[in-house]
């Protein structure tokens, strides 16, 4: 925010500049060599009994947007290999295309596993452009999900205890508000539907950028226990996120779905809604389904 | 299909050996070393002014199947890169993860430029596992598309002179045909919704598998000609495909939607549904959108 920083007096421009976002922080990268990164994966993202996969994409995002010549995630796709745990990792990029307006690469994520070998935890491919030259044109016909106003939504940190299993850390990082019609799983009652509806941003309030929206869509808590599988872990095999305008600051509603629950997988759908009622991202996710 | 095999005579069994399908024949490879194979785009899938993208997600996924212990793509995502040509090419998979029920690898397509230079055209990355082995539960809530019966559907083939710009040699080989009601740009009365629907099956009767289902999902006419943008190319930036279970034999339903055309980008959803009511793929693609 220029315009703020410049009017601001000395004292709140340094404030300013010496605040780092918990998600920079932990998604921060060193370039070790061309192309080659070392990350910390922080512990402060795990949820139930893993790192979150949308915190890990956004790394990986973070590392691809150092390779290519463009800044933003436009279409991403993680596939979730082995567990990634928190400690130190090593992520490989390697660029497939530059072009003019696009530019495509492949992310990997590599940490020492327990015998001291290196193991692959994530792979990633995406195609990087600038979502600030993009066209001004919109003809959305999808509408932006209905919800009650955020003080009427239900933290998800005041989930009663036990209808969140696991480690619940990466709960602190956000203050995300659900829809109080999609948290009936949390007191045993389920919808049945496959859906859940909230507000989101970060909490220590920092603005969401295209690379925080690749968290966004895998942050709230799994469809599945809107379906009644509520109480096991629902891992992520691949994740899809497209990037589709920059967001306004302030607040997103998302909205996740699941229309096919069969064979033991299942999908996630999510839309992302901006301040100014921008669809600024669509998420599709691959997972299993909890044994329920 | 063994039993039919082992019940008929002599004769029909050699007809049955004979019979390779264009599908089959024009996505065959051959392997050169561990890993790498020498593939031959056919100019037969040519549509507007490229060669299909399903049809080549398809050869790629056919080599990752070569290359993976897993038989079947659960989740496969293309990207782009530069336009492929019909002629030799070479085909290099990478093995990420092999696992107990899912695999995990990627694939790039590579062909000699006009300067005689090694151009990488794809880049697909994929977890593929073993449908036969899926649990039998589906708790579907999405429903099939309703379309007339295909008697009274519109064949792709009949769409009057300059409806579909370019080279149409791919409809040849689709038997295809359109829910009258979603074919209004063809006499230039889109509706707006960006909607197309259709019964789709291939020409020469070879029934559709998991491989053949990455075709379908970009083989219809794309949504940007029922949002009024027709006439033009649509480009497949990238092109993700979960394929949930084995389909039955038979045509398929398709219903390809968009709700987001924005930014000069658009996605499509398809759905595939087969003739025993199971939605047997879900893809999403993100296009750039033709400037109409």
């Amino acid at each position: 925010m220029p315009a703020a920083s410049a009017a601001a007096g000395p004292g709140e421009r340094e404030r300013e500049s010496e605040f780092e976002s918990e998600f920079d922080r932990d998604t921060a990268l060193t370039l070790k060599e061309p192309g080659v990164y070392h990350a910390e994966v922080s512990g402060g993202w795990s949820i139930v009994s893993a790192v979150n996969g949308g915190y890990l994409t956004a790394m990986l995002g973070r590392a691809l947007a150092g390779t290519l010549p463009h800044p933003h995630p436009f279409t991403v796709t993680a596939h979730f290999l082995t567990a990634t745990r928190p400690g130190p990792a090593v992520i490989r990029t390697s660029v497939a295309r530059t072009g003019t307006t696009l530019s495509t690469g492949s992310a990997s994520l590599h940490q020492t596993d327990e015998h001291g070998r290196e193991t692959e935890r994530i792979r990633l491919l995406g195609t990087y452009g600038d979502l600030t030259r993009l066209s001004d044109s919109v003809r959305t016909s999808a509408k932006p999900p209905v919800l009650p106003p955020p003080e009427q939504c239900v933290p998800v940190a005041d989930a009663p205890d036990g209808a969140l299993p696991g480690d619940l850390t990466m709960l602190d990082r956000l203050a995300a508000r659900l829809d109080p019609d999609t948290v009936g799983w949390a007191l045993g009652r389920p919808s049945g539907r496959g859906e859940v509806r909230g507000w989101f941003a970060l909490a220590d309030g920092r603005e969401l950028d295209p690379l925080a929206l690749l968290l966004v869509g895998d942050a709230l808590p799994p469809t599945a226990f809107d379906l009644g599988l509520a109480g096991g872990w629902v891992p992520t095999i691949e994740y899809t996120t497209h990037v589709r305008a920059l967001p306004a600051p302030g607040p997103v509603r998302v909205a996740i779905s699941t229309r096919n629950l069969a064979g033991g997988f299942l999908e996630e759908d999510a839309e992302i809604w901006d301040s100014a009622d921008r669809l600024v991202a669509q998420s599709r996710q691959l997972a299993r389904a909890p044994r329920g």
